[in-house]
């Protein structure tokens, strides 16, 4: 099977927004083609109003980048392109400049499964301006899907608390990779299993299932239906139990249960997939156990998401595992992240890097200017707060200010003794070559919680939760506000 | 480039859930593989709270099926699961029996672009109860995601009224294949161009795009930076003003507008992306008509969707061209639209088809049994009402009454004289073989249309819709209502 490697390891250099092509024809035409840019990824709030994000995707990145060139067909296409009048969009020579095109640009990323905030740059691109452009939009379409994901993945498995979460979501993905990458941020985020066979064969994960209410419909009888599984997977059995009354759906899931257990089998539990999820775990979670199956699982799925699994937990309903499919593949509540790529800085012809802001009508919508980096302070194993700095500067201090950068107001001292240092953007690409060793999905998996216990509960809340600081280092700060003041009176 | 043949046209026997390849090899145990059945896919609400949907998905579901079986990866891959006890999942010999499986479905479907309402079987799967059961997820993956997003695009351009609607969705797309399929649905309902140029090459799909701010950014000046775009697209000129400040934008495209019109070019226009788009293009519509640009359109764009549209006509926006992106391709505030695949009958040893429901604790998630057909009663080139029967049955009549699944007191009566008949279902495969001749995206987006057009405003209506009546004929709801009694009093 080779989607994957189809999708993500061949030629993908039209994904792109047309634009990208166009400013590239355009930077090729002025003579900037090849002028040093920085451009960052990053974005302006957490998803599902919570307190943090996981980030994911790199792995993506990292095959889209290692396989980013223009084949025949591209160009042909592009070759073929007309203006009204007939002429061709592009010149000839463009056409063999993208021909030669050889992806040359540093990459520095945010690992995967790492906890990040807004306005940390997850992605930071440093190359020729025309390559930094054309990776814009992948980079985008790919960061931001995943990382959506993987944060709905951690905010429904810290609901479940501990209890196992399987994803279900392919038949509602948003197309076919929708919901391959959605499996692979789903684990990423603390799922334990898929019911996407292709992305477990695909990613290694494992994958998970039994049956549906079509089995049981098939047969004359729910009881003949339970019967004909217990046959075929002796030790697989989870009996869906609401096809036409979940009651009785228990009883014959209990009988059959019995004549398993004669044959030296346990059944592994029931699912129960519509009604009052709280009120029949309940009487299930009784029936089985005055049944003689106190061990017996019961799993419960129907349009659960974070919100409902700790409703239902407050109602204490007797449920094991969680299946979630629709609301975390499409992140219902909030189905996109809204990351942005912005140019940051540019080398000037005299080699010096100017840093740039655009300054938008909406606040919020300033960038971060300047070749940035950010480190996160550590104090015995919990993240005090996040600094984002000019790369190379400021030198090693004791003592640093950090300050919102969407309130003056908000600032921090951070001492740096005792404290230990995490620089979070790690070196993945070097002048277009890989230098980064990928971490396995189970590794990315494992950081994801790991980074998790950095943080205190209070941002990990699902409702209202508190605001880990991340800000400015003082003199970014400075600057930044300079250039949009300049940028400000920039008509006078 | 390959990737749309790989996606679609490779084997994908594994992109499923894993519980259809558990229920396969119970079929395969229990001697049911090849028991012949019928499931239909079907929504049981319009989304967005709207009046209708439009289909859409199908040519995906063609290239899927054609291609459909398992090949050696995918059964190497199955072949190695195994138990806790380390035994294997799956024996040998169904291993074998899935090699061997050859596609010898009957499909029908609704053609692309044709408006569809609840209960109505977009997709019918007559066949082997193994093969139906194994397309279930992916034929729900396609169809539920495109339909979503042709839907949400035929909403937006109705509340464009005419004017163009760009999409430009690929950044915040859910993962590759939810930009392509997007862009796919997106024309098909409506939109008139991509910015996705792998969408525009794969699909044939007209392409759209300018620059960015960075763009602007990358320059000294936004003047210098709109000279420049001038210089290399002097016929394409839609130039971004809002990147430091909207009015002084404004200000230097007209100044660039006339450099160019003494060159003997015509700006196309500009394009505002933040800000009061209201407020902003009022001031630029003036300023460019008395700069002497009155043909200079303007583009908007920046989190649109239909509400926001029809919010700025109402205000008298001066915009010519909608820029729509996140809100479309992720259909923003519905991001799936819950279709199902139901089995609807089942035919006996005794060769008879016996009809199927599930009743559940929700009443609206009983399905409609029997193998059944839907066809739609236009006069004078107006749709009337749909009604779904038995197939085959009942023979023609001059009148029929038709009921609401969910309210038996609705009810319509119909008499055929004068009405024209169009049966919705058509022949798609026979035995496994394509019957069907597939039309262009081009023809899929006119059908779009002309459908569009039989069907009254009050039901396109974008909040609070007049319901299109779709019923049952009596002979169906009363065989529905007799086979829910009998399986509720399933214990009695």
């Amino acid at each position: 099977m080779k989607i994957t490697k189809d999708l993500y390891q061949s030629s993908l250099a039209l994904l792109t927004d047309f634009y990208q092509l166009t400013m590239a024809y355009a930077y090729w035409k002025s003579g900037k083609a090849e002028q040093e840019a920085v451009f960052n990824l990053f974005f302006r709030k957490n998803p599902f109003q919570g307190g943090y994000t996981i980030a994911a995707g790199l792995d993506y990145i990292i095959d889209y980048c290692r396989n980013f060139r223009f084949d025949e067909a591209d160009l042909e296409y592009l070759e073929e392109m007309q203006n009204s009048d007939g002429s061709p969009t592009f010149q000839k020579e463009f056409i063999e400049y993208l021909r030669n095109l050889d992806f040359s640009c540093d990459i520095e990323a945010v690992e995967e499964g790492t906890v990040v905030f807004p306005n940390i740059p997850i992605v930071k691109v440093k190359g020729p301006l025309i390559q930094c452009q054309l990776l814009e939009t992948p980079l985008l379409n790919i960061i931001n899907f995943q990382t959506l994901i993987a944060t709905k993945a951690s905010r429904i498995t810290e609901a479940a608390k501990g209890q196992s979460v399987l994803e279900f979501g392919l038949r509602r993905a948003q197309g076919i990779d929708g919901a391959l990458a959605a499996s692979r941020a789903s684990y990423i985020g603390g799922c334990s299993a898929t019911s996407n066979v292709m992305a477990g064969k695909l990613f290694d994960i494992p994958v998970s299932g039994t049956h549906a209410h079509s089995w049981i419909m098939s047969f004359d009888s729910e009881l003949e239906a339970f019967h004909a599984y217990a046959d075929a997977f002796p030790d697989k059995c989870v009996f869906l139990v609401d096809t036409y009354d979940t009651i009785n759906g228990v009883k014959n899931a209990i009988e059959v249960g019995k004549s398993l257990r004669e044959k030296g089998k346990e059944m592994v539990g029931i699912r129960i997939d519509s009604g009052d999820l709280a009120y029949y775990s309940t009487i299930a979670r009784d029936m089985l156990d005055e049944g003689g199956f106190p061990k017996a699982q019961i799993v419960a799925s129907n349009d659960l998401d974070e919100q409902i699994i700790t409703s239902l937990k407050i109602q204490d309903a007797r449920i094991d595992i969680w299946g979630v499919g629709t609301k975390l593949v499409t992140a219902y509540d909030q189905p996109a992240l809204g990351a942005v790529y912005k140019l940051a800085a540019i080398r000037k012809s005299s080699g010096e890097w100017e840093p740039k802001v655009k300054v938008s009508q909406q606040s919020i919508k300033i960038n971060i200017p300047g070749d940035h980096d950010v480190v996160r302070f550590v104090k015995s194993g919990k993240a005090l707060a996040d600094m984002i700095y000019l790369t190379g500067n400021p030198v090693e201090k004791n003592n640093y200010v950090i300050i919102d950068p969407n309130d003056p107001t908000k600032r921090k001292k951070i001492n740096i003794n005792g404290l230990e240092k995490d620089n979070l953007l790690k070196p993945i690409f070097e002048k277009g070559k890989k230098v980064y060793l990928r971490p396995d999905i189970h590794q990315i998996r494992e950081n994801a919680k790991r980074n998790l216990e950095l943080f205190d509960k209070a941002h990990k809340r699902l409702v209202n939760p508190h605001i880990y600081p991340v800000g400015l280092e003082e003199g970014l700060y400075n600057l930044r506000t300079d250039l949009v003041l300049k940028m400000k009176n920039y008509d006078e």
